[in-house]
């Protein structure tokens, strides 16, 4: 028991070791002090704290912790497959299955059944079938929104997103899985029309 | 109801913006490529998945979940009391005080019942006197000193800390909830001292 068990932590910290890049990724979505660009670590972590947060506005129930544990992880396959703009069809026409190689590596480090146990979070988060994969996407985009509206613009500037981009896209993604957050994020969304946070069409 | 949980939400997202903060604190602990220092929240975000993949090497059964809660949220504090370097005497001196006034008020901006879960898991955290709280601390400490191995030095090299100190300091911090991982890191730091990542005395 005691072999096998040290064994099984070698494996684990060759995962660990990996999950450091996590730091290495830059996002688009600024800080909200806007002084610069978040990474995948910081977002996952701020998400996954969220989701705790916000469950109860979830349309249907939701299993917090299994949400939880999903942001955490969601994110972990960009560390071989690259953060993808939300907004970019060309980068995401590719997307899926330099991720599913990713996932197949990464996970893969790990002792068999926790590799199992965090493909199916990966794969249910992936897949959207299930009301805690759906509430876990809405506060996936949620967050972005809420950053890029309290700096100021962030990614829209930058990357010349229209308001009619973000309201379209999201309105399913996250108003499909809590009505509450989607028309909060809407007010967001029109205030920053209001006051210029998008760039000129 | 629905009015309750709209102040709710403004409630939960106050504290959310105040959590944007935790990318904006600076640890001594560096990235595993050395590149730079960790945030906060890269750090906590690290330290909340090594705890559900390393729980199994607690000596005492553990709540995986509730220790991963714990370490997503122990150091929120330091957005208002800021970062204080473990081996810090000074520095450490009053920490425990304002660390109770930034728990205090940022847990105070949340609703009651959260405000109330949050404090106690960061409450519980801080007393170590619960095998959830010795494991988290335990991997608290874990990390730093597999970033500090893996980047050869780093904030040993930085701040002079010599081998003795983090041998004496984390024997009990680490190995009093776990041996196998303290047995695993003692490897780490007698590697660091032969192909000296540790400062001359």
């Amino acid at each position: 028991m005691s072999l096998d068990l040290d064994a099984r932590l070698e494996k684990q910290l060759a995962f660990i070791a990996e999950l450091d890049k996590m730091k290495g990724i830059i996002r688009h979505t600024p800080l909200m002090d806007a002084s610069r660009r978040e990474t995948d670590a910081e977002h996952s972590w701020h998400i996954a704290v969220m989701a705790l947060l916000l469950a109860e506005h979830a349309d249907e129930p939701v299993d917090a912790v299994k949400v939880m544990k999903m942001l955490l992880i969601h994110d972990v396959v960009e560390i071989d497959a690259g953060d993808t703009f939300i907004y970019d069809a060309v980068g995401n026409a590719d997307k899926a299955e330099r991720e599913q190689r990713a996932a197949d590596r990464l996970f893969g480090l790990l002792p068999d059944d926790q590799a199992a146990e965090m493909r199916a979070l990966w794969d249910e988060f992936e897949d959207r079938q299930t009301a805690d994969a759906r509430f876990a996407a809405s506060i996936d985009r949620f967050q972005p929104i809420l950053n890029n509206h309290l700096a100021g613009g962030g990614s829209w500037q930058a990357n010349k997103v229209q308001p009619e981009t973000v309201l379209s896209f999201n309105e399913s993604r996250i108003g499909g899985a809590s009505k509450r957050l989607w028309t909060r994020i809407k007010e967001m969304i029109h205030l920053s029309i209001a006051r210029g946070d998008f760039p000129a069409p």
